[in-house]
């Protein structure tokens, strides 16, 4: 057994190699590379995925899972080595299902629909993405074929993105939180509009940056283990152990976007810096899945960065770095302002109470479609209705409508869901953390963040993704991913600024 | 036969991108990555490598290349499938003749040997080295015994660097060149020094940079197919088409590092730039040999670079930069300073009359450890006893002597001989250039380089490694490799300089 296991080990450590390799192409080629290389490096990141996907699903793999069943019924359940095989049985089953045409169809139907969407955008011009995007729901349909029998055809999406998640469980949290969190939306319409003039002034970008880093320094993002770099659109990449970057954009004429962004990818970040380096080179080396991931990105963004207690420890010194800026603006104005509420049209630029609407209306369409109950031809017209009806504004085109998000041209559907998820885990985890740590605001509004990162990294990042979401939810907060604690913290927060 | 060529080139495409990414893993490590990542990155790409190597030596390779023998035989022998069989055909013969087994043996003795020869630099204490580079040696005997019967011992280690190339060819070649180019640095040591104090100033590292990438972007570098970067030991890189990427560094105090560096780097980016893309993602796609590769740097730092006329068209701007340090200093003062030359210890820092010797005494040390004449211990005495008698120096240590250079801990045995050969092609090149170009010195002065880095590009950028170096050489100066043109550039220029 042990000779096998070593065996399975041996493999997934090149998998992962491959991946990671992956991944430092993909860093390189957002942040550095000439626009001149990106046919060469296509190829090259298509060589590393296929080579890693055909090392993981050879059949030696299965043959040695099915070897070490008997053994691993014998581990101790939450042990590195039971979990690995647990992992390492679940992604092989799911990798096998897909015969190789299916993906290398995928690949080709995306890369053409991608430049369809890019060009539709461009023009705002629905139709000439509409039959790219008619094929690449009908692949997604087969794929999901491929997984009956199902509850739902949905459920074989999202299980690629929240192992084990149901349809139905998803849609059970979001049919809670709608009809509340539409009636919190209107309400605070009914109230004066909080002031937020001063976060578009002009803000020196190489200020901004360095005040981003004095944040993310003190939330305890490591600098050895890692690095930041601009890019066009904010990430965060493990690139193997003692790498795990940040990345951000930074524009002049809007204060929020820099820093959020990146305390948003620092938090990304401190879950993988987090993660026990015993599990390096293995599939349990990330996060457990993408909604966890994004409750650590929005805790560090949202439940610490737009909090009163961060800003009581940090707005004097942001006043230091721009004084012309902030010098005349009390402490409760600014919090005030970088928690203005307004319904937008455009999903990542989205405030707090507003942004799962955004989700849920995605989730909703994307269910319909997989269900035959929704034409893509008639994606536009039902957008914009629907989001009139959960908003109460509606986009003045399909550029800001229905074509604003990349995802669907990448064949990315069931995976929407995740970032709502999050935010709702982000507030469940927090109140953990206030059980055990009482003195949690006060610590931060003495820019003391160890003991939260520390909490964190005990109960969640060490595990890296031994444990399934609905698993780790429950074990570190005592119950399933459950709505109402976010609501109740939308309530009372915007409750509080908007005098409701 | 079509289907078969086809075959092969799928194989070699995905060997091609395997290779190219473990050099962006390489890129990064020395550009960006964090220190704590250097094993987490070894493991990456080592699988890389060692999966490149299996693909590539794959005996579905061999059978293909027996298979295409009889088509290849019709081909056009110059054509781009014809000297890819013929290349492909040699890389097999080579890679396939190691077993596993020594190439893990060699990357386990030079990683520890590696180690120990940073430790034995730092305390310049050669026998904290000694044992490893033993064994290293005695790894390089057994390899070139792989390849026996040779005529030389040293040769299958050459043939590595410099396909087709003999030892005896080199010895010969050297042997001419010794005496005369050590009679040129007697005279010299002779006459007056001149001044180079002007180079040893204080110089902004910004204005460094930015000159430079004014004189790299003058003599043609592509910077939509580029990028310019800083690390500790500057290299250049083909990352694939679309991007072949420089780097270097700055010293502030001492002028002449930051811009011939870069002038270097930029001139093997060029050589690669120039390579037709349809040879991309084959294993054409790449400078001949080291020797070809070095010339095409050395043209370009040397033979371009330190000229009176690039410094004609390209001092007042200098001026410009730098009016605090070269206001006073005219543009013939500067050009003998940036040309001084004087016997010194370290190899990288030689000017081009004594950088030569180093190679030679290099090869000489090499070749009778290979055979058995001279034992590692002996080394160090040996080293300084012949170093004193070619340069006229004695080295204060093992630091500054034998323990100066890296290769040999890595295990690059016959290697450095390429340093001095690229020396030497480079004038023959560029006497073949000025027969074409009667008037290419006025266009230096001119600042016009284009003529010139079309020729090169014409004559041997676009063939990448179709040609083998002599091969080459022989096609574009009308003669092998020879040493006479190097000798009398050298001493038509230092004789000038020096007034001899």
């Amino acid at each position: 057994m042990e000779n096998k296991l070593k065996e399975l080990k041996t493999i997934l450590a090149d998998v992962d190699d491959l991946q990671r390799a992956a991944s430092v192409l993909n860093w390189d080629q957002q942040a550095n590379m000439p626009a001149a290389a990106a046919e060469a490096r296509g190829y090259q990141m298509g060589t590393l995925s296929r080579i890693a996907h055909e090392t993981f699903t050879d059949e030696k793999v299965g043959k040695l899972l099915e070897a070490l069943k008997p053994a691993a019924a014998e581990m101790e359940p939450d042990s590195d080595d039971a979990c690995l095989i647990k992992v390492t049985a679940r992604e092989y089953k799911r990798s096998t299902k897909v015969p190789p045409e299916m993906v290398a169809e995928k690949a080709q139907l995306t890369a053409v629909g991608n430049q369809a969407w890019q060009e539709a955008r461009a023009k705002s011009d629905f139709p000439l993405f509409q039959p790219h995007m008619e094929k690449i729901v009908d692949w997604s349909k087969r794929f999901a074929e491929l997984f009956a029998p199902y509850d739902h055809i949905y459920d074989p999406l999202l299980d690629g993105y929240e192992p084990g998640m149901k349809t139905a469980e998803v849609q059970a949290i979001f049919d809670g939180l709608k009809g509340p969190q539409s009636e919190l939306i209107h309400a605070i319409a009914e109230k004066p509009q909080v002031d937020d003039s001063f976060l578009h002034l002009d803000f020196d970008e190489q200020k901004q940056w360095d005040f981003g880093v004095e944040a993310v320094t003190q939330i305890g993002y490591d600098w050895k283990r890692g690095r930041e770099d601009k890019v066009t659109h904010p990430f965060s990449t493990n690139l193997g152990y003692g790498d795990q970057r940040i990345t951000t954009r930074v524009y002049d004429d809007f204060f929020n976007t820099h820093l959020f962004a990146t305390l948003h990818e620092a938090g990304h970040a401190l879950y993988e810096q987090g993660i026990g380096p015993e599990l390096a080179r293995t599939p349990l080396y990330g996060g457990t899945s993408l909604a966890i991931h994004e409750s650590q990105s929005r805790l560090w963004e949202n439940l610490v960065g737009r909090s009163h207690q961060f800003w009581t420890f940090n707005y004097p010194r942001l006043q230091e770095f721009f004084p012309s800026q902030f010098g005349n603006v009390d402490l409760e104005s600014f919090y005030k302002g970088i928690n203005k509420v307004e319904p937008s049209f455009i999903r990542v630029e989205a405030d707090e109470a507003t942004y799962n609407l955004h989700i849920m209306l995605r989730m909703e369409l994307e269910i319909e479609l997989l269900e035959g109950k929704l034409a893509v031809k008639d994606l536009p017209e039902v957008w914009n209705e629907r989001f009139n009806q959960y908003l109460g504004v509606t986009p003045p085109d399909d550029a800001e409508g229905v074509l604003q998000d990349v995802h669907w041209s990448f064949g990315l559907y069931g995976y929407f869901s995740t970032y709502a998820l999050g935010n709702l885990i982000s507030v469940q985890i927090w109140e953990a953390v206030k059980k055990d740590l009482p003195d949690l605001e006060d610590l931060m509004a003495a820019g003391k963040f160890s003991d939260l990162h520390k909490w964190l990294r005990e109960k969640i990042y060490r595990h890296g993704s031994k444990f399934e979401p609905q698993e780790l939810v429950q074990r570190v907060t005592g119950s399933k991913i459950d709505g109402t604690p976010y609501l109740r913290y939308l309530q009372s927060k915007f409750g509080e600024i908007y005098g409701l």
